[in-house]
């Protein structure tokens, strides 16, 4: 005997409902193409609330070419090798898409917690986490709605009964689902909170997944108001913002004594043991799973790629990457401005060098324009709260300054050009960029002094002599390595 | 006591000659990295023959910038999910830069041979399949060096005892390891043949691994020849070549019957049924792990993007993607062209819909002169060659020409430039590409003429009528999977 109770005959007035905020989505989604807009939609609730029909209901009207949708959760152990917002971050939308998240970073949470896969203070960190995520897109320009998809312990009772009678659709109720039934009580209580907590920048939504049209027409209705608020206020643009970090307190550039330098001999020497010595934590990072994240930036001609070399030479190949970070493809500037650095992370286990960085938005795109000064002046804080992510993951993240002084840079300069096979290191961006040295020299000295944190110092490395400067890296990495080693792993 | 056997004392003559070939790659890669040519090394060989250590060596002079290291051996799981080729097909270089292999396409098809998890009629299609890979990046411009890093049974065992005497080594045995040299003498019998099958377009190097320096100093030399010879000659663009496959006989374009049509309620009932039945289907697909993907190309205005919608309605939005292809981005031209599709593939049990093709490259490439005519001429063959490759992997592959007339064209344009929620479907280019159309037409005929092949056929569809046109495609989207979730899955 079958109740009828998703019968969905809550009226024609529903429908007729339905039927006008569909009409207007149709005409809305080519505003949102033409002006730009990305929009997430993220879709919680419980196992058989109807989110996966709910998502199907919602596209209708959406051309094909203008949405995706992702389910971060059956991407099956891929996450267990990123960090926890990686997923998600790597399938925002670019702009004017939509994109629907068929549950999320919530359940991700919410069910690792639950599992005791994850401690109270490392689950409270991916709360923290979540809010610095949901207003990192925000302020930078995304339309997010959340949406909860609610149905009682009954409901899902019957609903899993029905599912499971059918042979056709038995293996569409996972365990997970089954204990989540059986502990319906625990997650609606660890749901609420996490809405509770989460609800401070992108607002959560209950939709009453017993009721299958007013839900639709709740939800369609929430996203049509959104989309017209959109497109009436413009893109918005988030102010700066300042969390407290565990900052470090570091010199000014003007005051590093550019005078060490280390004579051939004892570089060979040096360079010898500490390579031989990172090869072998290489190894114990390997199997202990750790991943390190190394960051160069630099003035233009500072020894940045030799230095790289130095540390890469004793690396086994499988297991690093360097990437060079050049100005944006079109479709990474699509995107919020961190998308082409949580696409590029490495596993676990593995170390990625990053040959220049995030960074690049409080220096080149700062000076250049090419953000607005709430943008840049915004991403310090931005950025801390992804490098503490980073950290959170169980990450080791180096970032070297590499400091040289003008009459060292002029020298290498000249010397590019006079040399044939190195004239092509030398462009006249980088006569232009060196034109602009004081006004390169605040940004950093800001960028240093404001986002030096604990979990993530910078390293300034004076490379007025090379080999110097590839001792004093080396040193860095193999004692801060040493140590990540040594502790006990989360 | 350790015999000295690897200390690499083979002269001074060949250390000397190592330090002559690097000082030339260094030169050599800024003219590779200059003249955009892309550059792929694999390296094959037996377990603990020294592969990372011979491309930590190969990559020592290289600009970190300018390479990468994949193995994409040690990607757990991950091919399983994909095509055979996938993992090498999507981490080909970009022009101008040099790609190392730690080990490839030889070692997956062997070990996956021995060990039974395919027949041997599968083995046989991926060492056609690696012909087919080698020959298109051939073909299309790639530098490729194929080596293969020899060691005698004994000296695998006594490296393997060394690495398992030490604690920190121990764990670099893997299991796999174990069996290859329990297993030796057939998998040298293996590795031979394969080799000798996959001399054809690109040769193999055989390096003795028990001689460091002089292997190093064979592949340097190898890699040097190789690169000179390709900064001499210019880029090679492959010459159009013809393999014979079971082709379809089709009608021309002029010749199909534009007239049938059907009214509203036998389209109604006919699109509730078949969505009805695609719905299950798609779960089946799901739980048998099928591959599925639906091609369309069409004229503009011929009733895609609906056609797709009415697919694309019944499927669950976890496991399926529609992929809008647009003009390919810089980072994709800077790649053989079907790059761009390898790493849109769905998984397996998933559906990708793809908006627009691999077949552009036999459109709007020949017509509009972005690519030589060897290469549109060369690209019905290696499309036919990727497609078999695709159903190789047991892909069921669809691929739909959405066809209309002139006139019918006409009269949706003008609908369009006068209903102002259409407007922007309809740009210059599609009254530029209009004008063309007879031209369109004859690389249409000759496109289907030489790639609607039994395993992945094309089918035109009369699209005057839009709900005929629906109907038919969903017809035979539900046929052709009906057919595929009855036969038992390879």
């Amino acid at each position: 005997m079958k109740e009828k109770k998703n019968s969905g005959n809550e009226g024609s007035g529903v429908k007729e409902e339905i039927r006008q905020y569909r009409d207007r989505l149709l005409v809305q989604q080519q505003q949102i193409r033409e002006k730009g807009l990305p929009v997430v939609i993220l879709v919680e609730g419980w196992a058989a609330a109807g989110k996966g029909s709910l998502i199907n209901e919602l596209i209708y009207e959406i051309d094909p070419r203008l949405y995706n949708v992702v389910s971060p959760a059956i991407l099956p152990n891929r996450e267990e090798r990123y960090p926890f917002l990686y997923p998600y971050a790597s399938a925002i939308p670019e702009n004017g898409k939509f994109m629907f998240y068929d549950s999320g970073w919530m359940e991700a949470a919410v069910r690792k917690y639950l599992r005791r896969d994850i401690t109270k203070a490392q689950y409270k960190d991916r709360i923290r986490s979540a809010n610095e995520f949901e207003r990192q897109l925000r302020d930078g320009g995304y339309i997010i709605i959340k949406l909860f998809l609610d149905i009682s312990c009954e409901e899902q009772q019957s609903r899993i009964a029905e599912l499971r009678s059918n042979r056709e659709t038995e293996w569409r109720v996972t365990d997970e689902d089954i204990w989540q039934h059986r502990e319906y009580d625990l997650f609606r209580k660890t749901y609420e909170e996490f809405m509770e907590k989460t609800d401070k920048y992108v607002p959560w939504h209950r939709l009453d997944g017993e009721k299958k049209k007013t839900a639709l027409r709740d939800a369609l209705e929430l996203l049509v108001k959104s989309l017209d608020k959109a497109l009436e206020e413009g893109r918005y643009c988030g102010k700066p913002f300042k969390e407290e970090f565990p900052l470090l307190k570091m010199p000014k550039l003007k005051d590093v004594d550019l005078s060490p330098s280390m004579d051939e001999e004892e570089y060979r020497s040096e360079l010898k043991t500490l390579q031989s010595r990172l090869g072998e934590l290489h190894n114990i990072i390997y199997r202990k799973k750790i991943p390190v994240i190394l960051c160069y930036e630099g003035w233009d001609a500072a020894g940045k790629g030799g230095n790289i070399r130095r540390i890469a030479r004793p690396l086994d190949p499988r297991g690093f990457d360097v990437m060079p970070i050049a100005s944006p493809e079109p479709h990474e500037l699509a995107r919020q401005y961190l998308w082409r650095f949580w696409t590029r992370l490495p596993r676990t286990g593995h170390i990625c060098i990053f040959d220049r960085t995030w960074y690049g938005r409080v220096m080149v795109e700062r000076l250049e324009g090419f953000c607005s000064e709430d943008d840049w002046k915004r991403a310090y804080n931005e950025i801390n709260e992804f490098e503490r992510q980073l950290t959170d993951w169980g990450a080791v993240v180096i970032k070297f300054w590499i400091q040289i002084d003008p009459d060292t840079q002029l020298e290498r300069f000249n010397d590019r050009q006079n040399t044939p096979e190195k004239q092509w290191k030398l462009t006249e961006e980088d006569w232009r960029n060196r034109e602009k040295w004081p006004l390169y020299e605040e940004a950093v000295d800001e960028m240093i002094e404001k986002t030096s944190t604990e979990n993530a110092p910078w390293y300034i490395i004076e490379s007025n002599d090379k080999k110097y400067a590839r001792i004093k890296a080396l040193k860095i990495v193999t004692e801060t390595l040493e140590k990540a080693c040594s502790e006990q792993i989360k």
